[in-house]
């Protein structure tokens, strides 16, 4: 083989992309010497997405202060990727779960330091900012964010204010003409695979806060929040963004993306596939190894393979899906250009224990499937 | 690809190799339509053996009157191959575990029945004989089989008797001269895939009479008479065959297949890969499929994937191994000529729960193997 792209997502909680393509690449260049291996570990927008475009595309980590969830200020980062003329932004870097610790309170938790990033982007002179939802701590519709870039927020005595979970009710009033400037003409992407609404039973609040620290009427209180917001945006700014597919993304923050940034929601494999030049990547290769902790019937509808396979088949290019588990009735999946699916459970264990040995055992089935490629292309 | 052969080992509590053929051989034909497919479902020598072999060879099944393990007739039977010219026996099929059900006693049952399935086959002019030892309910060291045969053991009172396991040690003398004259000038082979030797903590007695029913003292006692047999063996027979590897298997049978049959005992692979002139059946084949409930270290020292491999790397076939698990510390299979192993466990779940899943794990992963060939061919 002259060309192999490695283009994973990670295993939940037992690998990261990183680490598959990192164990993947080096199997290809064991077995293949002379290949050229292409290593593209997978972005989903949470933790790990920056390092993710990083790794892929080289570039650079621009450290920056910014506001916590609780606004006290830390050294956050973004990435910079294309000669500087893309941002790579993880929201989690300045308004994350693990940043709050024993903390949790989505009541008070802000995005505003999210919006520091961007606007420390933008006066670098980038021309787009991808922004990677996921893992955050708060439920602020991402007011925080938008204050942070000049939006201004109104209470009934006319005073600004910048909401957080607690005081989304508050709001009587926003006004973007404060927005400053340099944003404007930035193409902002943001990287979303859920589609919560933002309020509601699959809002938010009622299937997100929960894991944020919010207790039952808590849930409650935030949901009403969220629901005034998405007034307040229709009222003001014209926009109803309420049932957009994500826009309930991270505490509703992908709602605030779209009112206040004008960005799009896009799947984060579509995101960074456009952003590889995946197209032109794969035209001369001659396998691509992609992978996902579990292929299910979620799988099927626009997860990391099908992304890759879609565009695997329309290039005529075999692809190997190498996963932690398949489950039954998946067949559909080759109709999206998948060759072939291998299991990485080398002996017959549960999860519980078989996970702690995931990366060997990934290696083990890596390296079974270069052998028997090699053995075959060996006697054609 | 245009010959595939296909030979697997039973997956223990699983899947048969028969039933395993059956699901490679129809995934081959569903991939390679025009694919010549050669299915050799391998015998243990246990329960099976002979429907093994007719579905591998073709060839009748004789059906005959014989002793079950308490002297009973019941209707046994054999197999005939190479135009009825080579018998292939499991002693199971007349000295089986199964036979005894509740009433399972190795003080008391016989072997008799296999040496009268030997007799049959020999009145029919055959040249060759198989005889699978395994699953056996027997501890007679092959005494009452030998008996069939008109072996003759006396008693210190002069007269002649069949011993069973609680009778060894009354054996005082034995006499091979009244053996019947057809057997002479036949070649019997014995298929035996452990290492036992007739008696002490590793023997016959110790280490297999407890599933048969044995308890403790029971044990010693069996113990004491294959010792017993072994020491009239040598004297009388000028032999001695109680450390012979495999001397201890089937209750001493093996012993007794040497000793009375003058058969030697040869690993069952082995003689499966000769009766099926296995190296001529691969010179023009471009895949092989084996396979094994689990690879381990084990299966480095004799077992059916190694026996295969070691002819495949003779004939540079490729050999794709198909496992319901594989050890850690078995990279040492490679240099023996496999190609690659794959693994059936489609989901990690532990054995309880995916042993009844096996089936359609199997066609899984032989189907994206497969796919796999395929594609790389087309490409080539």
């Amino acid at each position: 083989m002259k060309k192999v792209v490695v283009i994973p997502d990670s295993f939940k909680g037992t690998l990261s992309s990183t680490k598959i393509c990192e164990v993947v690449g080096a199997k290809v260049k064991e077995y293949f010497p002379d290949c050229e291996v292409v290593l593209i570990p997978v972005a989903d927008g949470g933790e790990g997405s920056v390092e993710c475009f990083l790794n892929a595309l080289g570039g650079k980590k621009v450290y920056v202060k910014a506001k916590n969830p609780f606004f006290e200020d830390i050294d956050s980062f973004y990435g910079l990727i294309e000669n500087g003329s893309t941002a790579v932004i993880e929201m989690s870097a300045c308004a994350g779960l693990p940043l709050v610790e024993e903390r949790k309170n989505p009541l008070k938790t802000t995005t505003y330091g999210v919006g520091q990033l961007i606007l420390d982007a933008a006066a670098k002179g980038v021309k787009k900012i991808i922004v990677g939802l996921g893992g955050s701590s708060t439920n602020d519709g991402g007011c925080g964010a938008a204050s942070a870039i000049g939006v201004k927020f109104y209470n009934n005595k006319g005073e600004d204010f910048i909401p957080v979970g607690e005081t989304l009710c508050e709001i009587e009033r926003i006004d973007m003409s404060s927005k400053i400037d340099i944003i404007n003409g930035i193409e902002i992407v943001t990287m979303c695979d859920i589609d919560n609404p933002m309020y509601g039973p699959t809002g938010a609040a009622y299937v997100f806060a929960p894991q944020k620290g919010a207790d039952h009427e808590m849930v409650k209180l935030l949901d009403e929040g969220i629901k005034c917001l998405s007034q307040k945006i229709k009222k003001d700014l014209n926009r109803d963004v309420s049932k957009v597919p994500g826009s309930g993304a991270a505490g509703a923050m992908g709602a605030g993306m779209m009112a206040f940034f004008g960005s799009k929601l896009q799947l984060g494999i579509e995101t960074v596939l456009d952003t590889v030049n995946f197209n032109s990547v794969i035209t001369d290769a001659d396998m691509i190894f992609t992978g996902e902790g579990r292929i299910d019937c979620q799988s099927l509808r626009g997860k990391v393979v099908i992304g890759v396979a879609k565009r695997a088949q329309k290039y005529n290019v075999p692809l190997v899906v190498i996963a932690g588990g398949a489950d039954y009735d998946i067949d559909e999946i080759y109709n999206f250009g998948v060759t072939s699916i291998f299991t990485i459970n080398r002996l017959p264990e549960a999860f519980e224990t078989i996970r702690y040995k995931s990366m060997e055992n990934m290696e083990f089935a890596v390296e079974n499937i270069l052998r028997l490629i090699k053995r075959i292309k060996a006697n054609k």
